[in-house]
């Protein structure tokens, strides 16, 4: 199925990734010479017309319908050594999703695991976000967090979530190893049962008023500290 | 000018720092008890009476009037030693300032320094996405941030600004002093006038596709980084 990717930065990287099939362009846009040069199909509409298309008014005057954005299964996202997979335990705000995989490029971590129910899934807005990071980013969806879970622990990864009541500082455990980051739903945290699988609970120090991070600066902070351990290796 | 916030974690916030002034409720709210123990007053509405008040659809059946959020003089955010703000340059989104907020109180930064023209500034969607913390968080605006930065330095502060292109990384920067972190705007990044303020131009590990992480989770990044700097003492 053909997906509407909208605004820029997210034309320009699927662009670079040879996804886009069709291009939906305002008369005056600078990409029509570029569509030409690579030989995309693209039609002139009005502006309206773009903000119908995109359901909100972020298109930037840009539209393209690409190619779906593929998933991948558990096992394509699997590394010998010093692998790095963040786990989202029912993540619910497209906000965070798409900040999150615009990081896990940036950090060049191996993918992310969500569950397929009861979640957020890559959409438009997720793409939007991500800046263009949803073409580098391999994301698989299970069914059961906690299966997945169990399985990548017997393939040597060790199981790490973030957790605000946790004793432990997410800077004492030592990442110089197959590493799953896990991040929980927005508030909520990381479900029971996933917990279960966990091999550490760590928590980010808080010296304020309010109980936690937002769940995408908690794993970027997360994911910087297992790059710093794996550099001074 | 009083003020409207959304939400149950806002209307929360609020209520535990006393700037509640007025709430508007669902019929079968369970904040009408709270409500009447506390003598606030309150109006029973219809849902879509706090929809058409919110503008958008995130109100989860609370609404209250508030005090109108404080802004600070600079000289408010100012410490002896230690001190820690976050200067933002043209910052454009709500969602990153919002978020941004939430963090400075979680690490127990000193504030937050931003341009009075040509940026974000607090309203109800950043107060929203704060989660509670602008209740806490200084916040200064200013008219000119070179200006700022410079009488920051007369004060005895270190201006370290986050850029891509930089060769010095985040993390070797000595953060054992009084330190200004400095976040540019979504994609372009600190304006010239801004850098030449700086004394460490510091840029964040990117092994990824795209360009850059997203502002609040650079944000996020470089607050950790000081905070891990300054325990190791």
């Amino acid at each position: 199925m053909n997906e509407m990717v909208y605004g820029r930065n997210s034309f320009d990287e699927a662009l670079r990734s040879g996804r886009v099939r069709k291009a939906y362009l305002l008369k005056d846009s600078s990409y029509i010479s570029l569509c030409k040069k690579k030989h995309i199909p693209f039609e002139i509409c009005e502006r309206k017309t773009l903000d119908q298309m995109s359901d909100h008014k972020n298109h930037q005057g840009v539209i393209a319908e690409t190619e779906a954005y593929e998933l991948y299964p558990l096992e394509a996202l699997l590394k010998e050594e010093n692998g790095l997979i963040v786990a989202l335990d029912s993540l619910k705000d497209p906000q965070n999703l798409g900040t999150i995989v615009r990081t896990v490029d940036v950090v060049g971590a191996d993918g992310i695991i969500y569950k397929k129910h009861n979640s957020v899934k890559v959409n438009a807005t997720v793409a939007k976000v991500a800046s263009g990071a949803l073409e580098y980013v391999k994301i698989a969806e299970v069914v059961n967090l906690t299966a997945a879970l169990k399985k990548l622990k017997e393939k040597g990864y060790w199981i790490v979530g973030a957790a605000g009541e946790a004793k432990q500082s997410y800077d004492s455990v030592d990442y110089k190893r197959n590493i799953v980051l896990v991040i929980g739903a927005e508030g909520e945290g990381i479900s029971r049962l996933v917990k279960e699988e966990c091999d550490y609970l760590v928590s980010i120090p808080n010296n304020g008023h309010i109980d936690s991070l937002n769940a995408s600066v908690a794993a970027g902070v997360m994911l910087y500290q297992v790059l710093k351990d794996r550099q001074q290796g």
